[in-house]
């Protein structure tokens, strides 16, 4: 090949091309969420998906394809960013060779009009409209994962996707380790018989001063309005177009306080990740973060491990009364408590901190097994109902609060699930074996309420290498050790046992 | 050829590639102007250039050349519609065939460098600073109207760029007639000696109280707000992705309850005509405004001719009053009077709408005056002095308040002034030998507070061409005449005789 620099600029040009569409389509897709009028929005699809297509045509590129190739061949002559990049595109590359065209075509379209045949299904709470589909989505990532290949099991595959190097040999250790604590600290919970009073949470509070305090804590947090921008949308999110202009959404219920807070703090938490992301990586496709697990373990890091800490609380409160004056009787001590409460549910998008990894392996477990063709699908809501029994003591009484609840399948994202449980687990190993050993007043400063050299930590260890080291080298280079339950169950342990007396 | 009709169909393909892109571009604009966090700038200059240059790919395309020539060929099989894409098609790349690309690209640096020199000069008040920068500009205008070609004068090559088959032999005849018309009638009002009392507008009103008021009269002037969406922006205008999402700005003003009021007029007056645009031209280069002069001529209609007159007036004033107790006491006739005080001022875009065409009448002499080589650009600021003190019997003290008070020269458009004042002269036109021809009760309905038939009518009769006929066959269509003087005149003597008693 020619000289090895000139190779990689040319590499670079297309990063950038590609850079430049996401921009564009990023934003199209923020400005249909947030402000876009509704007789635009199949013109709007139409312009999307041209912007996809054109996506698709440079990385389809025979030019780019050979590019990459011939890099990937010399890329221990790369840097660890270089060769990150590299080995991304090939992986994408190779991804698109291994599967047919018109496969692909028919899958992307069974996806898309999955999300509308769930979300009828589930308005009309019927399980028996949704079913055929998702087998065939089901069958079709069966298929997926067997083009991609795998060596120990077909779920690999999947899992790869969103968490790259990530494997069912080493999740299922920890994910039961994880499941069984979990379970044993809810039972001792439930015998205990406390029942935390959060009913203050649920008076009334004005949206505005709501919105008003929501920016302000943001930017506390470390949130750069800078280069970012927060906004309203009926689901909350992040989305961001380079480090330079990431968006987030909260939505504001007027008799649920800390519904827009906890959403404000943890889509916090997935910006501040992007906006800390070097400059020198930006337009390139290791410019953000490395995988939904470690993304997750930031946001739930901000949401759970400091917003929901006593220190927080202490120091959050004040701010909280002054704008809220029902909230001036309040102890932090029971604020504390009540934004901890535990109680089991079904839906999980409002569990709290301790049942909701349950609700995540309970996922992981059923996907798992239609993957490996285990499952009857018209056995399916019986099997979800039989895990909920058994994690959590409930079990839901129609589909809609069961296995019709989340968009994630019907949308063809199988192996996503696992994200957001690896990302308390993350959060808590780096909790203890990376912010607490460098930082030994951590306590102290998240009762202080300036979270600086939280953020700081945060940058320099995790941010700033954006995407190219893999998730499990990340956590071993930040915490000198492999995953682990341990950590996240010593959190859990610890912080439930106070707030419970068990 | 082959098949006329393959060919168009392939035709319409371009124009869908190239509507799909602006769509992107727009909104990338959009976002800039409402949105975007300071930080993304630079980025998003950058992403912006990428999609202009993937618009210019498919533009300068050797096949899309081919085939509009081809088609340019037989463009009287074509229905009118047609035979408009193909032309305007044709004059585009016959445009960038004419012009040398490294020259143009020249130019196009010196055009972008020259807004910031201009903006840089105008705060200082430092002519000279701009001078060197205008002149260069002006040169290459000439180079570039004697590369598009031209018959009669050079002058022409230009106007025909922002007002297509405009010529100065057209214009010189109406304007001068206006000139001398309006300077005659702002003498009398000056011999009367009448001063309008207008302190009342500018109170105090809440900027919230404003952008509601705002928001409604949108409405019910005929913005469709689900094809639409209203914001604020330092500078109002008006921007659409096609015809089903139109977005208009408006800046509120504490002191000024009547600034936010017409800019939001006037900017609806512009969508209301893009949102009027059939579907079936949404997606081609006809799918806008026809021209620079008959947009305005919609965006006037609105702000002056049905805005200011009386019978608006006495239905909007409660609906203020309403919202603003300040002004419970002002009588309709009184109020009528303040928005439309006329009082000579230096600055175009604050002009009173008498004095308002004789602003652009001196950017139009002196444009003339240097595409044709005669003026010496030391001179220009007297030039300016001169024609301020003549017309309207005031100079400027400063060149902040004079020569360097537009962008546009800086931006390199020149040949674009002349639209504000064709607009109004369009709007009268099609008031006095269309609109009133057609509703003889046009007064009543304006007095009514309900404009949905004038909508209609300028839906019918203009909106819905698009830019299928050129400004002068349009007005033939419509009003069965040619341009003239005549009605606007006879529009601004009527109401200002009576305003001023003269």
């Amino acid at each position: 090949m020619e000289n090895i620099r000139e190779a990689f600029g040319k590499f670079l040009d297309y990063q950038l091309r590609l850079s430049n569409l996401y921009h564009a389509m990023n934003l199209l897709h923020w400005d249909m969420s947030t402000i876009m009028p509704p007789k635009d929005a199949e013109r709007r699809s139409e312009v999307v998906g041209f912007m996809s297509q054109e996506a698709f045509r440079i990385e389809t590129d025979k030019d780019f394809i050979e590019l990459t190739d011939s890099l990937f061949e010399v890329r221990d002559g790369l840097s660890d960013q270089e060769k990150a990049m590299v080995e991304k595109q090939k992986k994408e590359q190779d991804f698109k060779k291994k599967i047919p065209e018109a496969e692909y075509l028919e899958y992307s379209i069974l996806v898309s009009r999955g999300e509308k045949i769930w979300e009828d299904a589930r308005n009309a709470d019927d399980y028996e409209a949704f079913r055929p589909t998702l087998e065939k989505i089901v069958q079709f990532n069966r298929k997926i994962a067997d083009y991609i290949g795998w060596e120990e099991t077909r779920y690999d595959a999947l899992l790869d996707l969103y968490e790259p190097g990530m494997k069912v040999s080493d999740i299922d250790k920890v994910f039961s380790e994880v499941r069984d604590g979990l379970v044993s600290i809810l039972d001792r919970i439930r015998a205990k018989g406390v029942v935390i009073d959060d009913s203050f949470l649920h008076d009334k509070f004005d949206k505005r001063l709501q919105e008003e305090y929501n920016r302000d804590l943001a930017k506390r947090l470390g949130f750069d309005f800078e280069a970012g921008v927060m906004a309203v949308s009926a689901h909350p999110f992040t989305t961001n177009f380079g480090n330079k202009d990431v968006r987030i959404t909260t939505r504001y219920d007027e008799n649920d306080l800390m519904m827009s807070v906890y959403s404000t703090i943890h889509e916090a938490g997935h910006a501040i990740y992007e906006q800390n992301i070097p400059d020198e990586l930006a337009k390139t496709n290791i410019g953000g973060g490395v995988s939904m697990g470690i993304h997750e373990s930031q946001s739930r890091f901000y949401e759970n491990i400091i917003g929901r800490s006593r220190g927080f609380i202490g120091s959050e409160l004040p701010r909280l009364a002054e704008r809220f004056p029902n909230l001036s009787d309040v102890s932090p001590d029971d604020f504390h408590k009540a934004v901890n409460k535990v109680m089991p549910s079904l839906i999980r998008i409002e569990a709290d901190e301790l049942t909701y990894s349950l609700h995540i392996i309970i996922r992981y477990e059923i996907e798992k097994a239609f993957i490996n063709g285990e499952v009857d699908f018209n056995e399916l809501p019986k099997l979800w109902s039989d895990k909920y029994r058994e994690y959590l003591g409930i079990e839901p009484s129609n589909f809609r609060e069961g296995v019709l609840q989340d968009v994630h399948w019907a949308g063809g994202m199988i192996g996503y699930f696992p994200s957001y449980a690896l990302g308390n687990l993350y959060g808590a190993q780096m909790l203890y074996k990376g912010i607490m050993r460098d930082l030994p007043d951590y306590d102290e400063i998240v009762a202080s309420g300036d979270l600086t050299r939280v953020t700081s930590w945060l940058k320099d260890n995790i941010h700033t290498h954006g995407g190219t080291y893999k998730p499990s080298v990340l956590i071993g280079k930040v915490t000198g050790e492999a995953l682990s339950a341990e950590y996240f169950l010593r959190y859990i342990e610890d912080k439930y046992s106070r707030l419970y007396g068990i």
